[in-house]
């Protein structure tokens, strides 16, 4: 002890007790863990996360047999559960070489360094770890817990870029992966057992599990398969009415668009007509836009953002609707894992606020420090997203060969799936105007119905399950997603991504399987 | 609409109102927020996170302003509030070159092709990229949720090696930072605002700041200053008794050892008592030894891990204890961030479980899943930390002397500081055992207090915010880590880092403003 203040005390003395007390609820000589089922928290009990569940399980069993050299019905697992597009070997969409250059060398600077260094990284590739090594410093310390300013600025750009409208840094928060993002925001707005918040059905189960673990109640809306998966806007305020004289606090409604698990894009009007319905119902728009990049149909189906058709009242002829430009409070989510980069291994994304209150804002800010900030490679990931090689820069050819590669195999892959499937008896398909996924509808025989119910199943889930022990190819049922078999035709759903290399032979043994099991069960 | 069975629908057709409802809460034509900080969680308006507070968001304002030209009175601002190693330009530890080698290659294996580049990359930093590849496929693909198995795999063999006792990768769960970790745990925990959590006082305020936002009850336990900040474990079992008496469902006890903010190391037959006691109470331990590796008296104060005092109960000369060791449910946490590395930045860590029932730990698989999985170089990261170059690789004499070269400086640091700041009038400070700060305890006069109350100030904040003003230094004020002002003397404490690279000059600014401190308020 160096110092003049103290004075030296003694340690209280304690004597600690060595019996062995027989806890109030085990008898003598037997321990109960305090942890189980029955006393750990009942709303982590409840929540569900099908993308990686029982089926998920199974599938990374069966990929360890066969490491292991066991013989099973087929020679490879093929994830199409999860949209993780470089996932080995099966998946194995290649990484950007331009973002994979700019962070080796803001891993390791020194390389900059070396002589002849330039035949290795493009010109532009040294600036832009410069530029950013000169913000951050290093990838080894925390960023300021919004992110590092230099990202946040050319997020900014981008969205500025993007709709037309200016958009503010300080409202721009990087985050790990969307998911990250929509998380903590459900966090600051569910206030208490009696909050609502609307989700699509089918929705990424993201949304019902974060809403189970924070003990919110789940408004569903209906996504409309027999019209371009659709929102009836007009159901959707009566489903509001509904919830709220039930004493439900709807406050806010996610939106994914282009949707997961649907595919659909949203025409301008029905995202007119849901901020008009955010105004006047007053809820907070949550806009999932992680798949903003995927889109197929771009003359039928464009992308439109959330914040650009908000804004866009601002020049209404309806003087009345000018208003809500500046009144809608909307959250907006963006990822680098989907697009053409695929990039979620590196858990980064952003969001951005618009028409947030300034107190809010500042809580949303403190939530946001006490985990710290999000990984550094996964900021560097947004500015990759953000701000692409422009014409002119060293790697912009490659750049754009390898992303319009990559977005027209997908196109394609995408395509040929929804085609091919369409094509089996009983299964009907949309194709995708945007995203990763294809959503089947599968109309199975009633003996099929009655089995499942013997082994205590959904029918979707017998069907994938089946569908898993015979091919290997792991799919995420439609319940998984909230969207339960049909109750008058019984038909039901599965989704599946459009990311598996060897398309044809995976229609083939996806084919196979289907037939066989109609055949089994007529 | 490939397919054949659906029928043809027309979608319901809707005429969205138009009209402008005034809200229920807001007057004609007002429109009030739907969120706003009387409607959103309270939880989060609870939440408090000093690390990154006022005085540190006023130190990033000086911070810009210094940038922009504007004259101070001084020429940097000195961020020694938070654990941030590498943080440029003050502190600017340099990264170790074997990780960001490997890091490197992970992110561009395609250097490893290029002719010549065992020149730039040691053999060992290429190998440990194909093996690390070989497993994770792709740093942009995302991993098994609890972690890469390889990964994992590593963390056993070092726990293994570290505590002479077996250690399973399927129970290790690598994490976003310890922080994710500790948040996931309470999460799971947490059952109720009745749910009771024992934490040290001073603590990190991510407890305080994680128990208020999921609503649960802080149970305070004091580390005494006058005797190496230790636990009285007795005292601990008082308050439990004390807290259970009153409702609080006391269910488990934090622990952080190597200390923060205190730097305590505590002694094996502390730690040995302390597992009784969580024996005898049936509470879950929660070991937070991310200072593990950042000991400064290795013989009188060496680190011993909860996991392998707990296993050691095993070899008991009393029967009853035996037992002990497959019975206390631990977590024990680790982290990148701090030791020698100082990788905060790529937000990695692990944690452990040790006697948690299976049902309980499938629960917080299902939760990881839900967050998909921690950054890829984050976890690359955890496998530098656990698996370093061995004597005879490539890469072993740098980095031994890189590391053993940043454990000399911390040191001598720390015992500088701690030497100096000892040495001004009123100011006494416990030299460090562990970790990377000291927390001086300072006697400031009763003309001080009187004016921190007229500013509506703690006298600690009143005293680091004059400090920040005067000298650029950010620390943080003790009764951010719940260590108030002491009731009887009136002294108060503060936390800095040991961080800082010219501790010379450190020392003398912070000096130079403690005095004319005491003389302005004599």
């Amino acid at each position: 002890m160096y110092g003049s203040s103290y004075t030296t005390q003694a340690s209280t003395s304690y004597a600690p007790s060595r019996g062995f007390a027989s806890s109030s609820k085990a008898g003598a000589g037997e321990y109960v863990p305090v942890l189980t089922t029955k006393t750990i928290n009942p709303h982590v009990l409840e929540a569900e996360y099908a993308v990686r569940g029982e089926i998920s399980n199974r599938a990374n069993k069966y990929a360890s047999q066969l490491a292991n050299g066991e013989k099973l019905p087929f020679d490879s697992v093929v994830t199409a559960n999860i949209g993780n597009p470089q996932q080995m070997p099966y998946l194995a969409q290649k990484p950007l070489t331009f973002w994979r250059q700019v962070a080796a060398l803001t891993e390791y600077p020194e390389l900059m360094d070396q002589p002849g260094i330039s035949k290795l990284f493009p010109k532009d590739t040294q600036e832009r770890a410069k530029l950013l090594l000169g913000d951050i410093g290093s990838v080894g310390a925390y960023s300021h817990s919004k992110g590092a300013a230099i990202v946040r600025r050319h997020v900014a750009e981008f969205i500025e870029e993007r709709d037309g409208y200016p958009s503010d840094p300080e409202l721009i928060y990087l985050t790990t992966g969307a998911s990250g993002g929509v998380q903590l925001l459900l966090q600051v707005m569910i206030a208490g057992p009696e909050t609502g918040v609307m989700i699509p059905i089918p929705q990424y189960p993201l949304y019902s599990a974060a809403l189970a673990l924070y003990n919110a109640q789940p408004v569903r809306y209906d996504l409309n398969p027999f019209d371009d998966w659709s929102l009836d806007v007009n159901a959707m305020s009566k489903s509001i009415d509904e919830a709220r004289s039930q004493g439900t606090d709807v406050r806010a409604c996610a939106v994914i668009n282009p949707g997961n698990p649907t595919g659909q894009c949203l025409s301008y009007e029905n995202i007119q007509d849901l901020i008009r319905m955010a105004y006047n119902k007053r809820v907070v728009l949550l806009a999932d836009e992680v798949y903003q990049a995927n889109i197929y149909m771009p003359d039928r189906r464009p992308f439109h953002s959330f914040k650009k058709v908000l804004r866009d009242f601002a020049k209404s002829e309806n003087a009345d609707e000018r208003i809500i430009a500046d009144k809608v409070e909307l959250v907006s989510f963006h990822s680098i894992s989907k697009g053409v980069s695929g990039e979620c291994g590196r858990r980064g994304g952003y969001f951005e606020l618009t028409n947030m209150d300034a107190d809010v804002e500042a809580q949303i800010y403190k939530l946001a420090s006490i985990s710290l900030c999000p990984s550094l490679q996964g900021q560097i990931g947004v500015d990759m997203l953000v701000k692409p090689p422009k014409q002119g820069d060293e790697s912009y050819e490659l750049y754009a060969k390898e992303t319009s590669g990559i977005h027209a195999t997908l196109q394609e892959r995408s395509e040929k799936m929804a085609k091919k499937f369409g094509a089996l008896e009983g299964v009907d398909v949309e194709p995708a105007q945007g995203a990763l996924y294809l959503f089947p509808r599968v109309t199975l025989p009633p003996k099929a119905h009655e089995e499942a119910k013997k082994r205590g199943k959904k029918v979707d889930e017998f069907y994938c399950l089946e569908m898993l022990d015979a091919t290997g190819i792991c799919v995420v049922p439609g319940s998984g997603f909230g969207k339960m078999p049909e109750e008058d035709t019984g038909a039901c759903f599965f989704r599946t991504t459009v990311l598996a290399k060897e398309t044809d032979e995976f229609v083939e043994r996806y084919g196979k399987f289907h037939t066989d099991f109609l055949k089994k069960y007529a």
